[in-house]
């Protein structure tokens, strides 16, 4: 985001025409939290709402592979960037600019300007809702991202495994220290059902997520059972909740998607007015 | 590790004492890579091998917990630090420094410097084996590690699933690019035997790493099951080796570390004389 004239060092500033954002957080990778960031956006976008993506998982950047889309984003001639449309949703990933195998081995500065630049260069127009997938961990990406726009919420995703729950700990943590309201909590992978016998089975355990969230005073959004056909979803190219609310696989995502949006109201009704500033 | 007099600005430096050093990396966090590092380095002590273990992986340190070990690393006189003993191993985690859930909200030179650190100020005496742990992803501690000792060679640990081999190509790739040996490809959570009518379900999918790895030309090393158990013992601190080779738990990960050992000899003994020039 330019820095305007005459105006001190910049703190968060307000994306014009974005209603609300939401980042995406984990402390611990390979926990779903892209599958579930993909999800809700597109779950949001059924419930009729405008919604931006933007995948800020710089060095695993899953979300084009899960939306089953690819491209170049088009520069306009101010030099502005045009996002993708995929599943009525507007997506920027770091994956669109640098597809195939090559890894980015980036130190943190450079991913501080991708960050400020995908934020404040990309033509997101109007929306309801930016989903903002993070990078799991509490590093440079997430503190780049809080500095840059006034997040409306964070939330964070956890199996119910106990390193996974230690990791979740420390993104809450991190989100309190700088000052980011916590929309909640939420238990991914939390209990499999046997296609064969219909036997639960605890593989990941179950029930840690709720009890992290009820100790550390934060919402619990809810569990997503590990279920194969979301990973095979996701693994398509075709999110789970394509198939409707009425779907097995997908009731547990839109049941989530509606607390999002009732704890995202909440939090903005009880905000005090103003830019929440970093210390 | 500090820098000599009169010497240029440090390349990779050797670790006295040590004789190989194996990183552990895997593009996506969440696919078992501290599982598997831990149980890899206490399988290699009870196969007669002096280990080390550092827990690289500066925002979510699992390996304390993995390990159920924890305490304050003492400073000896001249300011180096000893690493903490667990089931044979010497192991040092940022864990050790920063227990409990507070985050390290720290930008990439922070880190670059912990991990010097680690490698040039802990004692760690005479090793057959340090394996490090890595954090998910292509960014500053790779690199860091990568520029302050020779690695021997790193593996790469990838679940089945499209979205976990998409990045674990990467590391691949990241690793490739560094001039790092690459010691192979495992498959963890491979497939799931359920308990109660013992058919095989492919949770995550199944094969995608072997393939992957034959698809690169590097070495496959096996295929770990996603065993409720494996995971169980990690939240309990007692890593499922610990059962001894004849353990249905522990065979596949035996299996793994003699895999480990064979590829390591290779590299070594095809490696040209002389330390590895990062470009």
């Amino acid at each position: 985001m330019p820095s305007r004239p005459g105006q001190a060092p910049p703190g968060p500033q307000p994306l014009p025409g974005v209603g609300s954002i939401v980042a995406v957080g984990s402390g611990k990778g390979g926990v779903g939290k892209t599958t579930l960031a993909v999800n809700l956006a597109i779950a949001l976008a059924r419930l009729g709402h405008k919604v931006g993506l933007l995948d800020a998982d710089v060095y695993g950047p899953n979300v084009p592979l899960m939306l089953g889309t690819n491209g170049q984003p088009k520069v306009l001639s101010d030099q502005r960037i045009e996002p993708l449309e995929a599943y009525g949703l507007k997506v920027i990933s770091v994956g669109f600019l640098n597809p195939g195998d090559k890894p980015l081995i980036w130190r943190g500065p450079m991913l501080h300007s991708i960050i400020r630049q995908f934020l404040g260069s990309v033509e997101w127009g109007s929306l309801d809702y930016l989903i903002v997938d993070l990078p799991p961990g509490t590093g440079d990406v997430s503190l780049s991202l809080i500095q840059t726009v006034p997040l409306t919420g964070a939330f964070v995703v956890s199996t119910p495994s106990d390193v996974s729950l230690q990791d979740g700990r420390k993104a809450i943590e991190m989100f309190r220290q700088m000052k980011v309201d916590i929309v909640g909590m939420v238990e991914n992978m939390s209990y499999f059902v046997c296609p064969h016998c219909q036997h639960e089975i605890d593989i990941f355990s179950r029930g840690g997520a709720e009890k992290t969230a009820k100790a550390f005073g934060v919402a619990f959004l809810g569990s997503i059972q590990l279920d194969p056909d979301i990973r095979k979803a996701g693994d398509t190219g075709k999110p789970a909740v394509l198939e409707g609310e009425n779907s097995p696989h997908a009731k547990s995502l839109f049941d989530f998607a509606r607390t999002v949006v009732a704890r995202v109201d909440e939090i903005k009704s009880s905000a005090s007015a103003g830019v929440i500033q970093i210390q």
